[in-house]
């Protein structure tokens, strides 16, 4: 229990190579992909849900024990972190240079899964993507998206294509043609994206603001939104 | 100072028609606005950063027993907040039917003030816009924004354009001809737009999936984004 709580904590997950997974129906997006599961923990009124997996019933009170969240949905499970996979620079990838909120990586892991983005490339000061607020916003999109950390240089180094840096100056993304091979780059909440990555883009894209200038900014995870869906628009 | 504290909570803005704007940057949105001002408090630090507006200069602790964030930032101002206007069905509206999670309602102003969206029209059981983490979501979007609260179907009569209620299998938003005037209608985050305002809808329009389904949603805050930035695109 003390193993599974201590999984909150980055160094303990990657002392471990495990991390922890809520709810029913996040845990079955998980089993029997790349995840290896380890242990499923359940409450009674949850223990037939997994079919073949075999599960550890718990007591309410000890799953509240184990769970990071206020509401314990009844079952948790333990997964182990699969070795990094080789980037394959192909298709289309999404990189992030220092994304810090839990809510915004969730949210855009869920963005790939949504517009099929082959990798996603995280800068090793972006938010680890086993956080336990990250999976949550996650919606288990987390099983089926192929995420890299590194030092981005060595993912611009290994890419052939173009890259596109979102900035607030940025060209309409409505008039940028996408093709069927790209990167796109996202900066921090903050600070946007770095000056030393900024070099390693081959245009900047934006997305408008309509009207005369008052909102400062769109959040890093709605302006991915909006870019991702621009990039998948025309094919 | 509790009296502060208490403004964490619903029942207690109602109740006095106050609510709190925690930070500098936030603050300095709303003065000078339709919010009145009642007391702006500060540590030193920022004593001197809202020109002509008195402050009442605050310890650190004292502020930090005010505020409801983790890490006060040093500034904290109680606003009155404004009697209703009457709804003019002009422009574009968005109108949420149960939106629950704070950081959504937040995303949501935010994507308002930057597509210039007139009106917020807010179903009663959505969440209060003055709750603190929506607050702090907005970015001081709030100040810019309209938005009223009350049951939907009478600002559906008092409408004369169309309105596109958001479905997961609504037709493609790149694929819907958006006119100079509408609605758009999002629905709550796990069971979409209710029976009886889907009545409501003259077209129901969506954000497809790219490539073989996978994900089962979008979360509401990007879906919003997409299609407002969709009905936006042509203007």
């Amino acid at each position: 229990m003390k193993l599974i709580r201590s999984l909150g904590q980055k160094k303990y997950r990657l002392e471990h190579g495990l991390f922890v997974v809520e709810g029913q129906k996040a845990i079955s997006e998980f089993l029997g992909r790349r995840h290896k599961v380890h242990k499923i923990y359940v409450t009674d009124a949850f223990a037939s849900d997994f079919g073949a997996y075999p599960v550890v019933p718990v007591t309410p009170r000890q799953l509240g024990q184990m769970s990071q969240l206020k509401n314990p949905s009844g079952a948790l499970a333990v997964f182990g972190i699969p070795a990094p996979e080789p980037f394959l620079p192909t298709g289309w990838c999404l990189a992030l240079d220092g994304v810090q909120d839990p809510g915004n990586l969730g949210t855009i892991i869920r963005l790939c899964d949504w517009f099929q983005i082959d990798r996603l490339l995280c800068s090793p000061n972006t938010v680890d993507c086993y956080n336990p607020k990250v999976l949550q916003a996650t919606m288990g999109s987390l099983a089926r998206v192929k995420v890299h950390y590194g030092p981005l240089p060595t993912f611009f180094e290994a890419w052939d294509g173009p890259v596109y840096g979102a900035f607030m100056d940025g060209a309409a993304a409505q008039r940028t043609e996408f093709g069927a091979k790209g990167m796109l780059l996202m900066g921090n909440e903050g600070q946007g994206i770095s000056k030393e990555m900024a070099k390693w883009c081959t245009a900047r894209v934006g997305v408008p603001q309509f009207g005369p200038p008052t909102a400062e900014s769109l959040n890093v995870a709605t302006a991915t939104a909006i870019l991702l869906h621009e990039v998948r628009r025309g094919h």
